[in-house]
């Protein structure tokens, strides 16, 4: 059952997720069904390009990424999705092989203005190499269920 | 073989492509991998949610939208990936069954001031229903290559 409401999430907290590794199969894979360029299914086109060597797609990243989040504190949280995201920046490579981590920091909370069942917090997540590179950037504002809405539900209820 | 450089993008033109129909199991198949959450695994609990019904992880409307522009035009320019997204907003729902197309719009175009063999162009992506709704938006500015670049590259050839 999930055990963190927004109410639990504090600017200026930090946590980390992981770590995960991620094959070369799994890079071409993804590649090949939503991102097919040859830099992300090709070793050799990769090296004449700008990665300079097989590399994962950005949106590859930010699915790992999500999937990491996921397994680490959302699946525990009352997590109702996000409006949208705010930045992502692609910084380096993704290579295969690679181990990596996901730093979360609470960058800011904020109640609803209009659904006081719920509250939006601001988080950037950094995608880390294993050696502690950034290889990329994400702002996004998830909102998570009240603790206060939770409550008063509660008292509503008959009995 | 690639065809379109960056001197042929030109703000305020507007492309569309697709369309492609969205299955349920590709819905879920893509939720387990990437973000597993209830609203996007079970129909039950999707019903339960803010989400109404069944419907896509942003993740995969994100990816869904790539592989579409690639196909669309990317696969036949110079395209040189992205640093990043500016914006994505998830407005409705992308359910199951429905057939979504792409609509492309150019904001602006940019050189770039540290590579001159590349330029920026600004888009606005909105991923659209089979009614003309607007289920998504994602502004990025991908990098493509110049064909002033590689003509004074031509020249610079021996022979």
């Amino acid at each position: 059952m999930p055990q963190r409401y927004w109410e639990d999430f504090s600017p200026g907290s930090v946590s980390e997720f992981g770590p995960r590794l991620v094959t070369r199969d799994e890079i071409v894979e993804f590649a090949a069904a939503f991102d097919p360029q040859p830099m992300h299914l090709d070793e050799a086109a990769a090296c004449a390009s700008m990665l300079g060597s097989l590399a994962a797609s950005g949106w590859h990243s930010c699915c790992l990424l999500m999937r990491m989040i996921s397994d680490g504190f959302l699946a525990q949280s009352h997590f109702l999705g996000a409006p949208g995201v705010d930045e992502v920046r692609w910084l380096r490579p993704l290579r295969a092989g690679e181990s990596i981590r996901v730093r979360a920091t609470v960058l800011e909370t904020r109640a609803s203005n209009s659904r006081p069942q719920l509250g939006f917090v601001k988080f950037l997540f950094e995608l880390l190499d294993s050696s502690g590179n950034v290889l990329m950037t994400l702002t996004v504002s998830p909102m998570f269920g009240r603790r206060d809405a939770a409550s008063a539900s509660r008292d509503r209820m008959p009995g």
